[in-house]
């Protein structure tokens, strides 16, 4: 095969033919197509877009680079969620446990955080004992018996994926909606799924903050879960605040066990909840949403979710005592309150410096490999809309040191924005601001 | 030194920082930069183009990677002609000994024909035993004595010229104005000259068919050269005929000797004495255009550059006789006279099945390495304007075998367009289009 034509059908904004682009994808794979040809490409794609025929045959040539799960055996449908990412999303170890309770199956594989983000993988590793990287036999045992289990990406899934990634990385190709999209898809399709759930951050706190950007990464990805024949819908949610009221990793299991005990903060509740909706509807066990809903809300209030998501955490190697212990879970010497000094309105929380003082508290990665400190974060945080009298609680800082904790409450005091408006005035994010199915799509991805 | 910021500059349209640019190609020299981070990097220029400042640093670095000519002791100004190539054009021959005549240094290095377009090293080797690898000290003692000599590139200038371009030719970013006059402009400064003179080609014959980027082309190169303190000027040629009235080896040998003798096609002898003008400018060794042309005519029909052209002929080791007896040149067994098949005046000759032809004709390569057939090609073209009578000839084709001949006669007879229509109502370009000095340039270099 000549990669050339394909290079330049990239760079001209035509779109290779999708079987020459398929031969150069295995080039790449088997040695024939050069690091230096693919960057060429990718930078291509990364100016010029990519239309949605060749992005899907990409991403079909991507997921099955590897092993890619077949999970038919199971007595009911497989689907999964992912989220772009955000600062205080604990909504997995919520969610999954209370779909499974709904009778799907959920082979969850998530990552690490990422800049300000936080990841669901070093939120379950805050809980003593839990192990994320089962190999795949232990993990479809647990799924299978449990419904849902939740582990690491493993070097089997869409190496492709992980060499183009790789290389994206250090030839500044990383910022592209369908090659970002195609990273995704790859790996998520990879779990056999026959539904799949997007939750896309929208905001100053999201991955990709501009509003056109995250519609247009919604809009790509449903359209490559179309292609593929795995119902997809994705829901767009607010990223203008921290999601819930706590920030950090073993924190975050504190508010996600709440939530499965009926309490916790509303937003993160209902974030849950819809999720849990639409993945009844996309994997096909409710045709009906407010049917879906009342299911779903019967079925967290039940109770089931929170013993179910105790089974697995024993299962994965966790200390299941810690889930009704939280002093079982890490904590930090320290622990700050930092007080409003007016009284009024919270009218903006900033997600991103927040998610940025949790990695400088140690709570996330600066290097690839970097160990984390699971217990520091940010706790009992203000809301937009909350009402505080002087005096009242910013939030509480839990840090190793005082000196840190003082930084720390330095960038709390800045991230919030009190103002004299009335509550019903301030202007946030819609919690859940679009919906986006296949059938909303046009037949071309933007670029 | 990190590469990435100056990818990501590159692909943001930004311009990286002319010194952070500057380490990033010395480490790509030094191995410390990738051939993937490299090509990210080009197919970056090729879509979002590239600042004056940030091209001018570039072939700065490219010149100077490899050995730069000192003629600082030459006893009159260096100064030298570049042609972007088209069919026919023979022009090199005739002008750099007239040049040279005119007490100018030429320091000509040339290159082989690519594509459609014949190269002068092609046209010099057609007259027996000439060699165009002569080593840079054999080079500047017949340019010392005779103020002027014709080699090929030498593997000691701009290396990193030919690097870039190698890579350039395996990833599909070949076609960037900036990277073209990047690489145009490092070879022609490391010849160390003091004035310049390009014969940028317009029309369908030309290497950038669309007007807009010749003339971006000939604007980048001008900058560049006046960037690098080298006096620059362009002409816009006329290329959507061939130049003259003979396409292949040998036969434009013996058109342009034609034209040392005074005679010849005029289009020929129009551009020769116009680029002989515009060296003397350049070179400052005249001040007038008028008066410069007047000795340029003078000194071509005083015959001086017919004897100086053979010294350095005999010099680089050709047959001196071959220039006076055409038959000592080589010729094929076949000529083909094609004559038109209806009256009328000649309103178009495309050039670039021409040259396609010869290249067929074995004239050529078609891959890298190739022998070519010095003989092959057409003689005596029709030219626009001409006024024929039926049976009148289109041309003659020369060919080794019959077959062959009428094969290209067959390209002739398409090639050429004849109608109604008067002498004075042919629409082609003028011969010379555009001047371009560095006195039009805007401060940003079109990408």
């Amino acid at each position: 095969m000549n990669p050339i034509p394909v290079i330049e059908a990239a760079r001209d904004g035509t779109g290779p033919n999708p079987d020459e682009l398929e031969a150069f994808l295995r080039g790449y794979l088997e040695g024939r197509v050069e690091e230096y040809q693919m960057s060429a490409f990718l930078m291509a794609i990364v100016l010029r877009g990519m239309g949605r025929e060749q992005l899907s045959r990409m991403v079909e040539v991507m997921l099955h680079s590897g092993r890619v799960l077949d999970l038919s055996h199971l007595p009911g449908p497989r689907v999964d969620k992912h989220s772009t990412g955000g600062v205080g999303d604990k909504v997995s170890l919520a969610l999954a446990p209370l779909a499974a309770g709904l009778g799907l199956f959920v082979p969850m594989m998530s990552g690490r955080g990422l800049g300000h983000t936080g990841g669901t993988l070093d939120k379950l590793e805050a809980i003593p004992g839990f192990r994320t990287q089962l190999d795949l036999a232990e993990f479809e045992a647990i799924l299978t018996s449990e419904g849902f289990a939740m582990i690491g990406q493993t070097e089997e899934i869409a190496p492709l994926d992980r060499r183009l990634y790789d290389l994206r990385s250090v030839t500044a190709t990383v910022p592209s909606i369908p090659l970002i999209a195609a990273s995704i898809m790859s790996k998520k399709l990879a779990e056999g799924l026959g539904g799949l759930v997007l939750d896309v951050k929208a905001g100053s706190g999201a991955f990709l903050p501009a509003e056109e950007e995250t519609l247009a990464l919604a809009r790509t990805m449903v359209a490559i879960g179309d292609d593929h024949g795995v119902s997809t819908v994705a829901l767009v949610t607010a990223m203008d605040r921290p999601l819930g009221r706590s920030v950090g990793n073993a924190l975050e299991v504190e508010e996600a066990l709440a939530c499965l005990r009926g309490e916790g903060p509303a937003d993160l509740r209902e974030i849950v909840l819809s999720l849990a909706t639409e993945m009844q509807l996309v994997g096909g066990t409710m045709q009906e949403r407010d049917r879906a809903r009342e299911r779903a809300v019967e079925e967290l209030d039940g109770g089931g979710p929170l013993e179910r998501f105790r089974r697995v955490v024993e299962r994965q190697g966790g200390d299941p005592k810690s889930l009704d212990d939280p002093g079982r879970l890490p904590a930090t010497p320290v622990r700050l309150a930092v007080e409003a000094d007016r009284e009024g309105t919270v009218l903006e929380v900033e997600p991103a410096p927040l998610g940025r003082a949790v990695v400088e508290l140690g709570g996330g990665r600066t290097r690839l490999g970097q160990e984390i400190d699971p217990a520091v974060g940010f706790s009992g945080l203000a809301q937009p809309g909350d009402v505080l009298a002087s005096g009242d609680r910013l939030g509480v800082v839990h840090a190793r040191s005082g000196d840190a904790a003082i930084l720390a409450a330095e960038v709390l005091r800045s991230a919030v924005r009190v103002g004299e408006e009335e509550a019903g005035e301030v202007r946030s994010r819609p919690l859940v601001s679009h919906r986006i199915t296949a059938a909303d799509l046009e037949t071309s991805v933007p670029g």
